[in-house]
């Protein structure tokens, strides 16, 4: 399997379905729904997305029933990006190459294109097909609860406080676990749940996903201070100017290398009981592993 | 039926069901669950969420299986204040007599707060109790539906991109169906899912309710006008002073006292199948007709 090319066709699936569920922009008023497709369409990597589909298709589901599961944590995530940028959070100008959502649109329509895209993803995934071990009602309230105020969002409270203070390794693995792994982990979980996956399964792909999650994450810090801003795509050593702990600042960067590699090998070992269903995600946990860092 | 002390001990049970459902502030990273409570707790009405509960009662059901539904869209309507009192929206400095979310916990925190109320309240419902003609799924759906891009956010953003504008009949309308009325007819169509309504009893409720939620709105706009800023609990003439369009501006004070009268008669018509069941529900729409406007 070509990685790049497997990526590009399901990126344009994924843009397919996207663009299906997300209100057109003639839809009243037409400035939200401008701006929430100016951030969905920005050229994203689609990764979380992505791994949905691959956990369905490791737990012998097809992807077209993944597809309303993916489209929603793609909301959640762009959503947490146009808020995450704002000038009272992380003030970044950058994002994908391209100006930022409160650039374009102000910043008090980025915060309600980010309250959109979070409120759609709700109403994409109440829509879908339940199963027959998973109700729509349990896979709602996972996505719910990684993106609340334990995880996801209380990884951004957790990172804006931490500004500008010394972190030490705990704190900055708990900013990775909320930040980054909860919502990939329920990326997988739900591409897992839209197969109607057993509870082993189910369990596997969580521990896949939580090592998957923090090895992305290192990586990012480590590109933040190894690669320049046209290469990112973002503004480049972002979190050294504004004094963010990251993982080459507090354990330095053999160390933070060998990290990623360590949780490489995790998730390699989670996906055993799956055999060759689950090749694409092992090339997917590869491909991550294999940006030039 | 005294409402006062009615809607006093309906508020104690709501208290006790928030406080329940919504993490601890002990609970990490505590920033968060203090600013999230700050705000649930700042004394409201609770007017959408009493609406909630005697909805399930005009049709038949109890309101212990209305109290998530409640508590969401209290979180829903919470959240939303939060983000229109941010200083790049309506940049408000008091709501409910207390200093707004983001005059003490700061910018960021306050976006993220917001962003956890709307996220906990589907979390909140998706863990409650399906009824037979009303899977959890489809009241997720209805309230993202009511709070999203199309109802609740448009409406913001309407409000927005009115200010300074010259606004007709037709879209101050339009602003106020989606900011006050679409949340406050998903509150009750809730509610009488809890209480597995019938499709003809949700029908007249969507009707009572789109009548209430613009009644509320047209009195809002009058007693901003009419009230000093110590009785309103938040900033008077704040409308006038962004000069954003309100019913009296454009209709003139009479006339909009007339259209509130209307709609709290049509109000009633709508609750006619429901006999005395939905005897609650009449006097909830009197009080809010007898707020003195």
């Amino acid at each position: 399997m070509e990685i790049s090319s497997y990526l590009a066709a399901r990126i344009q699936l994924l843009d397919r379905e996207l663009n299906r569920h997300l209100p057109s922009e003639s839809t009243k008023p037409h400035t939200i729904h401008k701006a929430m497709r100016y951030s969905i369409f920005a050229g994203g990597k689609r990764l979380r997305p992505v791994l949905t589909l691959a956990a369905a298709e490791a737990c012998g589901g097809k992807i077209a029933d993944a597809f309303p599961a993916a489209c929603a944590v793609e909301c959640i995530h762009t959503y947490s990006l146009i808020h995450d940028d704002l000038p009272c959070m992380d003030d970044d100008d950058l994002r994908r190459g391209r100006p930022t959502n409160h650039k374009v649109f102000g910043d008090g329509i980025a915060v309600l294109a980010g309250d959109a895209l979070l409120t759609v993803a709700f109403e994409i995934l109440a829509k879908s097909k339940p199963t027959k071990r998973h109700p729509i009602a349990a896979q709602i309230a996972d996505l719910a609860h990684a993106s609340g105020s334990r995880w996801l969002v209380g990884g951004q409270v957790a990172d804006l406080e931490g500004e500008g203070r010394k972190l030490g390794g705990d704190d900055l693995k708990y900013i990775h676990r909320c930040k980054t792994a909860a919502l990939l982990t329920a990326s997988i979980r739900l591409g897992a749940m839209s197969a109607n996956a057993t509870p082993a399964q189910v369990k596997s792909l969580t521990t896949f996903g939580q090592s998957v999650g923090l090895a992305f994450q290192v990586i990012d810090d480590i590109l933040d201070v190894t690669q320049p801003t046209e290469k990112l795509g973002k503004s480049a050593g972002k979190d050294v100017a504004s004094q963010k702990a990251t993982y080459p600042a507090v354990f330095g960067l053999d160390k933070s290398r060998a990290e990623a590699g360590r949780l490489t090998r995790a998730a390699h070992a989670a996906l055993k009981p799956f055999g060759k269903n689950a090749d694409t995600l092992r090339a997917l946990a590869d491909y991550l592993l294999a940006r030039e860092y």
